[in-house]
């Protein structure tokens, strides 16, 4: 074996201090040592069962906690006995808690981590693609309180991040397209040069573990530009919600059958086609795009995406009006990722019908 | 009658921008004209009663919700509810919570705020002794979790906060001697001077109000200081403990039959007679505050404190351990309110029932 290729730490800015991303290839057995001290994992159930020779030292520390990573743990009434465990395992002010998880595991631990004592430091395992090439860095959480689902939240760096691609060997095809999704979207908005080299390499990211970790970074590199200038999702950063107004419409009107990272893949083929036949961007950007998103979305292209369902979901987002929508599109003829506001008429519903329909051709 | 006197409104530096206290001295009629806009109110259920006909356009908002101002309430599981009823009444990202009442209405509204959709903007009317001169500025909130009190909690200060003097009227004279507890502590925080100047006042303190709101404004003034140099209470901001160590050990051995300021005023007699006990302090210091502190607490001079129940609610303190025990006191020749170390010892126990028992002569 050969000399492990060697990623760059990224540091990122924040209010609170500059926090750090590193890689480690060395393998999941060797993630222990970094984090000494007075120490708290929030591990994911499932992880802990695939991983349980790995995660050893870190399994049978008396204070772990394993947690079950379903939408469902979000919710802030499972969240409070958690927080009751930790005491009663001892945590205090001074400790640090890790997280090794997805999504769920993050959002569980960043809101543990900003409501208990005010304030205790956490570190985070991203172990999924999505939470290691997208949501690691940013610092929010999504807490859901009954019907209101992501209703409650904060805004919390970790203080470390450390990711581990052997994790990503153990992920499903669609877990791998999901994460995908969001890592194409970052190259969309970093411009056509960052995108048309993306797509070079596109092939090889669902054989080629090293050439996807390689994105990953470049990934958190791209993103970072935007969480530093805008670490409280004010302003700029909401481009980062590309793909996602109509992704979301996707999920909800399937009633979640496609993926999160899947459903924003066909939401930016979707938003570039609208955009391109509202001469609003140049056809050529749409056709450049397109091969990649649809390679990217093509197991679930004939998914059944009621349009009644569709519409309704995109004037519930909670920036959109029955009359006005907002929504993130490339524009122009440097294809710049940008709000527009668009008005909700049958237009619009006719250019979704037709995208929809055309994606299953 | 003559013009109204003139107060300075108090602009506070914080991470989140600045925040500003106005006094307002036409009325507790008069209150609702300060927030105008998207805004829901918490209105603590007692005020509701007393001031009902000047809170009228308040209460009678569609969005007010009562809260009982009880220490129950702010159980996490009392305080979801809670946020489910702001959201049924359409509260949104962009609105302003504005609560009315004391300290338990504060912890309410400052957590809701700082969790609800990461972050709204909430605006403060205090309407104790102790939230107008003290509690108000310094963003901090304190939430339970069953049978850990106070564990959760958040930064957030308000935007805005509204002193209106006419609410001192309707309180308890223990509630007002409370109050002045705080606001004697940053006095001597302050140095000798500023403690020598509300000692010339003291006796005003509860037959006139006005004289009372000037010091609830220099009070405000001493601690804007400390807290725009410490926010996050992470450094020098621990000296405002002064008294409360022992204060909080006097609550929990009495089973909270002294209330919190005037155990507080107790703590900081106990403090400065300890420190002169040690050589610590010249004695001309103790025998200088304790003439005003043992005036503020005469009601409960002659409370039992159990000596044993003492000793064991001080180890528990958070700072403190079975050995050793932070403290603050005045310290040297300036009077100086520094963190002290102390041995848990005979010296010390012997020392604290000296204390009480002298307390009482």
């Amino acid at each position: 074996m050969g000399a492990l290729p060697v990623y760059d730490s990224i540091e990122i800015q924040s209010q609170s201090g500059i926090y750090k991303v590193e890689f480690d290839l060395s393998g999941v057995g060797q993630l222990f040592r970094h984090f000494p001290g007075d120490v708290h994992f929030i591990v994911d159930q499932e992880l802990a069962n695939l991983y349980g020779s790995e995660l050893d030292q870190i399994l049978t520390c008396e204070k772990t906690i394993k947690v079950i990573a379903e939408e469902g743990s979000k919710e802030i009434s499972r969240v409070s006995p958690l927080i009751e465990t930790l005491l009663k395992n001892g945590i205090r002010r001074q400790s640090t808690i890790v997280a090794i998880g997805g999504g769920v595991i993050q959002d569980i631990a960043c809101f543990i981590s900003t409501v208990l004592y005010r304030g205790v430091d956490w570190n985070f395992v991203p172990t999924t693609l999505l939470s290691q090439a997208d949501s690691c860095i940013g610092s929010k959480s999504s807490i859901n309180l009954g019907a209101f689902k992501n209703i409650l939240g904060t805004f919390k760096p970790p203080k470390k991040i450390v990711i581990s691609p052997e994790f990503l060997t153990s992920l499903e095809r669609k877990e791998i397209q999901s994460g995908i999704g969001e890592i194409i979207k970052v190259h969309i908005i970093d411009g056509p040069e960052s995108f048309d080299l993306l797509a070079t390499e596109f092939d090889l990211f669902t054989n080629d573990m090293s050439v996807l970790s390689r994105y990953i970074e470049r990934a958190l590199k791209i993103k970072k530009k935007y969480i530093e200038l805008d670490e409280f999702d004010k302003g700029i950063r909401n481009i980062f919600n590309y793909g996602h107004s109509f992704g979301h419409a996707i999920e909800s009107a399937t009633d979640f059958a496609v993926p999160h990272g899947i459903a924003v893949t066909i939401g930016m083929d979707m938003a570039n086609n609208i955009a391109a036949w509202r001469g609003l961007l140049p056809s050529e950007h749409r056709d450049r795009m397109q091969p990649v998103l649809k390679a990217n979305y093509s197991a679930y292209a004939n998914v059944d995406v009621p349009l009644d369902g569709f519409i309704e979901a995109l004037q519930r987002d909670k920036k959109n009006t029955v009359d006005k929508l907002v929504l993130i599109m490339p524009l122009g003829e440097k294809a710049e990722v940008q709000k527009v506001k668009m008005d909700n008429d049958l237009e619009f519903r006719n250019q979704c019908e037709k995208f929809l329909r055309e994606m299953q051709a």
